[in-house]
């Protein structure tokens, strides 16, 4: 069976020469194991921090061992009480075609519900970060402007589906006119900005929100928060999710020092990880589930087949290649 | 009489040109009037914002005609019910030497409960924007280590001796030896720096606070506030009071981006302007003034004596000549 260990610590945007396909035996499941199958592989950006050394909220992986994100696995053998054959279960697991595990941390997900691939997306950790960012940071109010950028991603999608369930104005930053497109054709959101053919952020910015940004959900950085930056309302809320525009880089990127924004609007600007919220889960995943059947919220997926294709998976977050999560199916 | 105008916009670090001394006619006091005698103007560095144009929270002053800001007034002839000659009155009032005035957002102050300049500082704006920023947004734990840059000057002092009372492990920031040693000696910080002599300003951080930074009292932005950036602790709190490094410049600073070091610390930053916190002064007073009255919290002035100097006493606050609160006396 097939593992992806990590190869090298990626130097910029990650190549496919970091990471390397291992052959290994079929793991021996114990006493209180079972045996998963793997059937989803959730690829993230935030991933790309934890291919680095240093410290940060998750420990860096290690090379030469697998690398882990959240996954569905198929339950095929179990000696573990309340696992059984046939069984699904989601969770942070490893990169490998098979693995065992004590079912610690994990949570059983029914396909009889929703698509399991759902259950990491909009029902899994992608839906949870939108949501509990967006409300527990950004507390809009109906009639408020959101900004989201990365608006056509995972977390963006459902970011601004949701702000508009709350009453609000969207506003989305993608990266082509047809990621534009399908922000207003397909989430709903008001407007739209794509930010690498608009020539002045700041202006397009000021045109798609006559009104200013009340809450700016970012979820890349750089020169598209500047912009948002400066069209900042009084009492504005800032959950800063992401910084995918900075994540390759080499060296820090510099930006113009906008701290007179945040007096002068008495701003908030937070760093959100949905791993902090788990107290919320249970009242959040209902919520999404009841939307996602009622056809509130649409879920957007990137599918890529084939285990050994997970590290191109990837790497085309970076290009923007994804509408939507971005999933491996095994 | 003499009044104080702004004669041009200054440009870069404010110059005596832009200000022009003007004589004037006494006013006649009017039905429902009071004549108020300037005693003491409080100059500060965030009038500096004001000097410029452009949408802000508070209106731009105008050319030629008079600045204003906190100032201490004796009642030297009342047509107003309330007020009575003799009393003093604190609040926002113009560069005159005589004003008339209706009464309205004034507050009278007492000279038997504390010296007038107090109300100016510890128990005026100053000692509000130290307590209700340090606790509002702060909201540090006995045992935190709280670093507060412009340490030595008027919020600053105070924000470092209100986070020793309540329990924390308090660092200075400060421009001279002199003003490092005051900082221990007269106010209680556990440590200081000298940002202009310390070589490596994240090492000297580092190495002043071992367990990281809990909450950082911001008044001076900039390189400084990067270097406690580098030190920052998981769910770090950041009170962006003022910018003082970029009041003068001419063009937008520019420095490193660090919202991943936001993220990965779920650390919280946010603009803070006292005034809206005014449902809290009523609270944050009798605190401010107990702490005084036993000794606790220590005030310390620079006073300029003349009212023709306040330009050139405002001047100086951007060379850091003042300790503690910056006054003039009429």
């Amino acid at each position: 069976m097939k593992t992806i260990h990590l190869n090298t610590r990626p130097i910029g945007t990650p190549q496919l020469s970091d990471f390397n396909l291992v052959n290994e035996d079929m793991p021996q499941v114990g006493d209180n194991e079972m045996l998963l199958k793997t059937t989803y592989i959730s690829v993230d950006p935030y991933l790309r921090g934890r291919m680095m050394e240093g410290k940060s909220y998750i420990a860096p992986f290690e090379l030469n061992k697998a690398l882990s994100s959240g996954m569905i696995s198929e339950v095929v053998e179990s000696n573990l009480d309340g696992f059984k054959k046939g069984d699904f279960v989601s969770g942070m697991l490893e990169w490998k075609e098979y693995q065992t595990h004590n079912g610690e941390g994990l949570m059983k997900v029914d396909p009889a519900q929703a698509s399991l691939s759902t259950y990491l997306g909009i029902l899994g950790m992608t839906g949870l970060t939108a949501y509990l960012g967006l409300t527990e940071i950004g507390k809009p109010k109906a009639g408020e402007t959101v900004v989201v950028s990365g608006a056509a991603g995972a977390v963006g999608s459902v970011v601004g589906q949701i702000a508009k369930l709350l009453g609000c104005r969207v506003v989305g930053i993608a990266g082509s006119d047809e990621k534009v497109e399908v922000l207003k054709s397909e989430y709903g959101f008001d407007a739209g900005i794509n930010y690498k053919t608009t020539g002045d952020i700041n202006k397009a910015i000021a045109e798609a929100c006559p009104n200013g940004v009340d809450v700016y959900f970012d979820n890349v950085g750089g020169e598209i928060s500047d912009g948002v930056m400066f069209n900042l309302n009084r009492f504005a809320r800032i959950i800063v999710c992401g910084a995918i525009s900075m994540y390759n880089s080499t060296s820090l990127p510099m930006g113009p020092r906008l701290d007179s924004i945040l007096i002068k609007n008495s701003a908030l600007k937070q760093g959100f990880i949905v791993a902090n919220y788990m107290a919320k889960f249970g009242e959040a995943i209902p919520k999404l589930a009841q939307w996602l059947q009622e056809g509130k919220l649409k879920s957007t997926e990137t599918i890529v087949e084939g285990f050994e294709n997970t590290p191109q998976a990837f790497i085309n977050l970076f290009e923007g290649k994804n509408k939507g999560k971005m999933i491996v199916k095994i």
